[in-house]
């Protein structure tokens, strides 16, 4: 299976009051089967848009086409982008980059001075190409950074060699940026308009860089589409996607387990959990409900990552406040392996590690983990996948956004939607002299 | 001034019913008077031993001399800690690295064997020195990846010559990683023996790899000097490692707000918050009351990145509930700064932004978020330091484990041990076929 999902660790029946009653979890099943009802309906009518991911097949052969030429002519490509913009490709590249493509470089479009100043200290923009990534074309961060670099670019190559370098992702008809990009003959990738920022890594916004890092992006539309019909299909009880919803939904709103942390044993989907960071957070955190009830719902995303975080989170997860859900992400068979050697057989405190592989090592911090999280009466769940490919980690994200939806439903808030960033952006334009909107 | 603490934003007169009333703080002082007093008293008959880390003086020629010597012979270190044996040099080299020294790599110490594939395909063992860091020698992590690079380093450079390459962080006097360093003949640097992990970034463990990295290791401990004095001599209102518990605890006990956010305004502070997590997590995490009594306290720490964050976080903590305190922290003047071009002043959604500064930007994103989030009537403080430097930066380490030792004693927990992660320990030996501690 692409991805399992064990969340017996969060059952009553197995730690005590601070897991969930089984019943409660059978009693929920029928507004699960209606809510799947209705995502499979709007995946039939076309209104919920990341679902028809898997389709979308143009966009994705102009994905591939457009990173090999691309990848042909430069070495390094620079992307500029943040939060939806970028984070879904730093997850991919940091998860799934061999070293087969281009360099592909994240400046986060943070405007920080310092961190524009390093990037610039290391790299030849000759050689770089820049993708730069804003629906709009207004958003402030990606856009200063944007005109910057280009000026830089400029100046290293001129201003009708530069157009060559830059790939704006970007509203497919209407924006300042399809503006800019139209004037200066960029070439341009659509950002769909039926997808929010946040649900976009697997559309050319998050699949460019990682086709130009030389991942199979075709690999990843994959996996996402086996999962989203393994979604819609199967039977309720199997449904991996829904017992998640279920456990989070049930600890969130029954037992104040409102913070819910992603830690996957495998260092190289660290960044896969500030993918997801965005995606709860962000979804699910709402004042109102969707009939206009004031609810301040939202349960707090945490990226944690095993074994690390034994050294510095396990201690307050298993002793501090019953208010956490912790999710696992195993790795059945990592791409290498080593075995501990053996100098020193005398010294107790060493001596069995000799001989053990480094895979099983990490294996059972996980599981000890797993199992002191369940004696200290704590709920968690593991979800498994047998490696690292661009079809899982597609199929894990696809596993999160329908989670999302689903648990939007089930808090009756709009998952889709982000109207608590307005009042800062709103201060934002008084502040830098921005008139009107 | 190297650190203040705005905490106005958190106050009940300016946000409304979920900040801090004014008397409320007022009452909290007689104890927080009793807590510094009894830290002062702790410091002068040395009985917690960070206090004293200004005062080590030979420890840290000890630990300049090395790395010389260590920065002479070899190109590139490799850190080989977890948890408090890595968090605080990689805040170091993250805020501070300037390319003046040796490349400093963190091999993470994450058992992971992808990890490790990907750290020995980039180095060349024969130019590199390894830093094992562990005061006990039994920790799994560190001794079985140090293991394996050991074996990796004898095979390209034989085994007399290995041992110039080592350098093992450890116990002055025993344990398993003593009694190898003894045997093979490695250098070796102290772990002292009255400060524990989380505590001990500006000792050896933390400064022997920031030192390598080529940062001013006296100006770190020098602003960790200052800042203590600070808190143990001026008066109580003006102190703002008391001021910044008084706002955690009053929120966390009163408001239920127990998600701290810790914020920066600058992309090199990022790793500081990872440090933090530990510190604030690990230390306050507890089941038991230092009376005994089963309490399970602890705020869950949250490392945020502003801007970036602003795109992913923000939504929730001004919509969602009301549970968070975030703590911006602002740098007053980046080392860097750029203009924004104008190159396209036809265009409204981007005109406004040309000529401004990027450090204007970032600041005035943390202003409108801040002033989005009182709106919102969600608590917030800004710790401002006048640039990233070494003293700014060993001063904000000393400001949080100062807050955390006071924060100890407010929740009357005790803020210097782990009991917590015994149970996962010990499974783990079950599993790997230790047979006794």
């Amino acid at each position: 299976m692409l991805i399992s999902y064990d969340f017996s660790s969060a059952l009553k029946e197995k730690i005590g009051p601070a897991g969930i009653p089984a019943k409660s979890k059978k009693a929920l099943m029928p507004r699960l089967k209606r809510i799947r009802e209705g995502l499979k309906q709007a995946h039939a009518k076309g209104s919920v848009g990341f679902l028809s991911i898997p389709e979308r097949r143009s966009d994705l052969r102009r994905v591939v086409a457009l990173a090999k030429e691309i990848s042909r002519k430069f070495k390094t490509l620079i992307v500029i982008g943040i939060g939806g913009s970028d984070l879904g490709a730093r997850a991919f590249v940091r998860a799934l980059d061999e070293g087969k493509g281009m360099d592909v470089r994240f400046i986060g479009a943070n405007t920080d001075p310092e961190e524009i100043a390093a990037l610039l200290d290391s790299v030849d923009l000759k050689k770089c190409a820049l993708n730069v990534i804003s629906k709009s074309g207004d958003t402030i961060e990606p856009m200063s950074t944007f005109l910057l670099l280009r000026e830089r670019l400029i100046a290293k190559v001129g201003k009708r060699a530069h157009a060559e370098h830059i790939i704006a992702t970007t509203d497919w008809n209407r924006g300042t940026l399809r503006t800019i990009a139209d004037r200066e003959g960029y070439r341009t990738l659509p950002v769909p308009n039926d997808i929010g920022g946040r649900f976009s890594a697997l559309t050319p916004v998050g699949l460019f860089p990682a086709a130009c890092a030389g991942i199979d992006v075709a690999g990843l539309v994959r996996g996402a589409g086996k999962i989203r019909d393994r979604f819609l299909s199967i039977p309720m009880s199997g449904n991996n996607v829904l017992n998640y919803c279920a456990v989070h939904y049930l600890g969130y709103s029954k037992r104040g387990q409102r913070i819910h942390v992603l830690m996957p044993y495998a260092a190289r989907l660290d960044l896969l959990g500030d993918w997801y960071r965005q995606l709860w957070a962000e979804s699910l955190g709402k004042r109102l409900s969707r009939r206009g009830r004031e609810v301040n719902h939202g349960p707090t995303p945490v990226a944690a990552l095993g074994a690390t975080d034994q050294h510095s989170q396990i201690q307050l997860y298993n002793e501090g406040p019953d208010d956490k859900i912790v999710t696992f992400i195993e790795v059945e068979r990592p791409r290498s392996d080593f075995i501990v050697p053996k100098p020193y057989p005398d010294l107790e405190g060493i001596a069995y590690l000799g001989g053990q592989r480094f895979s099983a090592i990490l294996d059972a911090e996980r599981r000890a983990t797993a199992q002191a999280l369940a004696a200290n009466g704590r709920p968690s769940g593991t979800i498994a996948i047998p490696s690292i490919s661009p079809e899982t980690v597609g199929g894990l994200m696809m596993f999160f956004m329908l989670a999302t939806a689903a648990m939007g439903e089930l808090l009756d808030v709009n998952a889709y939607d982000q109207p608590g960033v307005e009042a800062g952006k709103k201060a934002m334009d008084k502040m830098l002299g921005r008139k009107s909107r």
